[in-house]
């Protein structure tokens, strides 16, 4: 399985000419620490020397998974179409923080087991188990691409300048976990945490599962272990950041499963994640060996477990207020100072 | 010197209740992390389980120092009245961070050496050179404290529900590292930084300013040592976090220059600064080693160093996050949730 990647560099005159302006403003230089270094980073995928971030999204994929038949969860896979429907309803905790951030949330059930009618997006109801066989066909894992780069796609047409990803299933730390044994090497144990809370007999059934799958997901090219061993959502999480890249859009990663989700990218193709920020550290195990694999910073570290985009939203503000230090701020010449 | 602390401990009722709302939501138990203990204390602070944080402030206090005649800065004294005019046109970093943040900005001169007629709120065009003599007299530094809780008693007036403190003062990062000298212990180099950014030479006229000053301070009443070493705009910070403790306002601390302005407050009173949350860790040396005293976590890490109360404002939406959690997010049982 292959994704067109188009993989133009960030855009050097406009993060010179960000960093200049930088230079410029009425504080001493680097003062602004690491938000000086977003808004770098802004210019160089927008193509904009005053890059604006004023429209944020925040994209929430759900699926489940078969893997869940192991004893992997703390939680029943039936949550999984629970917290969509909470979503929808508006109930949920991304639901408040998107409305206290001023983000649009979109919800996507791209893979979700639930009863009722089964919404166009959703590529099949739950993955196999891939402790036994591949948790998707190549024609499911290619119509969650699609589905991913679709919501992009509609989110650049309606505006929007920045865009956080989110996941929700139950089972999917451990489908992340398989992804990041597979493509990153190192065993079942560096990358398998609680998620939300399993107990020591269910994390020793986890550890099994992770060790199972990615066993036989070693060696496939990294996107295909994304079908072999991920999940719906995972893809579909690639597949938003590759339209992303492709739309000169901002994102803000979420925790463990979607940094998993794109690490086959980054395996695949260095360079491909340029246009992404870590939002948060997450508390789940292995998050923050993926980020050192990643190279990537996190701009907030809090402590956060719970996923659905929430350690990416929270981050959207920071990256909002970096963003207007160079859009916004008068420089010494404009104010008469020496 | 003394003032009046009033001491109410935080309200336990009002955090074991928007503990357990917590532990109700749509979410795994502490999948929230940080923003969890940030809401407990949020309702310690005001009284209510479920505190709103809708209408922030940030209050920028300037002052001047005697001591910059050591050449102890990188900047000379005239730019803090430069910058103070650039607050007030609104063209500087602050301005815009407060803007983005929906932030209300108060810019208090408290003590500036600028030409021009002295405002209200200045007690005096500058302190006196503190590694010679006493920084300010007795009845000057009385007048900042009343300056310092005067603006935040404005503030609960008008219905502003956080406060994120800042300064804006060439030399007061030397002030600063003599505060925190004289009364958290330590010698000069363990405080003493490169502000906003001093050559090799002026870092070692400043590491001796640093222990001229602390020397003669050190074994002062705590808030003594901030009249005799400190500075106008540390002394009304000190006041501003005094009245906001008194009037259940929850604070937002920035940087270096902040953190030592409140420290004596902590030394006098343990528990002084309870209703205080770290906004972020600056990059100023000396303000890891001043947290860790403080036992306070910051909620950033992003390398700042500018001051104005940027590192505070820009952790405001965190918390304002953290707020909306309980007051906002539905709980499993009003969701039909098992």
């Amino acid at each position: 399985m292959s994704v067109s990647v188009e993989l133009a560099p960030l855009d050097s005159a406009a993060m010179a000419a960000a960093q200049e302006h930088l230079d410029r403003l009425t504080k001493p230089p680097g003062s602004l620490g690491r938000l000086e270094a977003v808004v770098v980073q802004l210019a160089g995928i927008t193509g904009s020397a005053a890059p604006r971030i004023d429209r944020p999204a925040v994209v929430v994929f759900a699926g489940d998974h078969g893997v869940t038949a192991q004893g992997v969860s703390a939680y029943p896979g039936s949550v999984t179409a629970q917290m969509v429907a909470n979503f929808e309803a508006g109930g949920a905790a991304i639901n408040v923080l998107a409305r206290a951030a001023g983000a649009r949330l979109v919800v996507v059930d791209v893979g979700v087991a639930g009863p009722g009618p089964a919404p166009s997006s959703r590529i099949r109801a739950g993955t196999r188990d891939m402790t036994v066989e591949p948790a998707m066909a190549r024609g499911e894992a290619l119509a969650a691409i699609g589905i991913g780069r679709d919501v992009v796609g509609r989110l650049v047409g309606d505006g929007c300048d920045v865009v956080a990803l989110g996941e929700m299933g139950i089972g999917n730390t451990t489908a992340a976990a398989a992804v990041c044994a597979a493509v990153m090497g190192g065993g079942a144990a560096d990358w398998t945490g609680r998620g939300t809370g399993v107990d020591d007999e269910g994390l020793a059934r986890k550890l099994e599962a992770v060790e199972a799958a990615s066993a036989r997901a070693r060696g496939l090219p990294p996107l295909d272990v994304l079908r072999e061993v991920g999940g719906a959502e995972l893809v579909a999480i690639a597949g938003a950041a590759v339209e992303a890249r492709r739309r000169s859009m901002p994102v803000v990663l979420d925790g463990f499963v979607v940094g998993a989700s794109v690490a086959p990218l980054h395996v695949a193709h260095p360079g491909a994640l340029d246009h992404c920020l870590a939002g948060h550290r997450s508390a789940e195990a292995g998050h923050a060996l993926l980020l050192e694999r990643l190279a990537m910073t996190p701009l907030l570290d809090l402590g956060l477990r719970l996923g659905e985009g929430s350690g990416a939203l929270v981050a959207v503000p920071i990256v909002r207020l970096a963003a207007a230090a160079v859009t916004d701020v008068a420089t010494f010449e404009e104010w008469g100072l020496a």
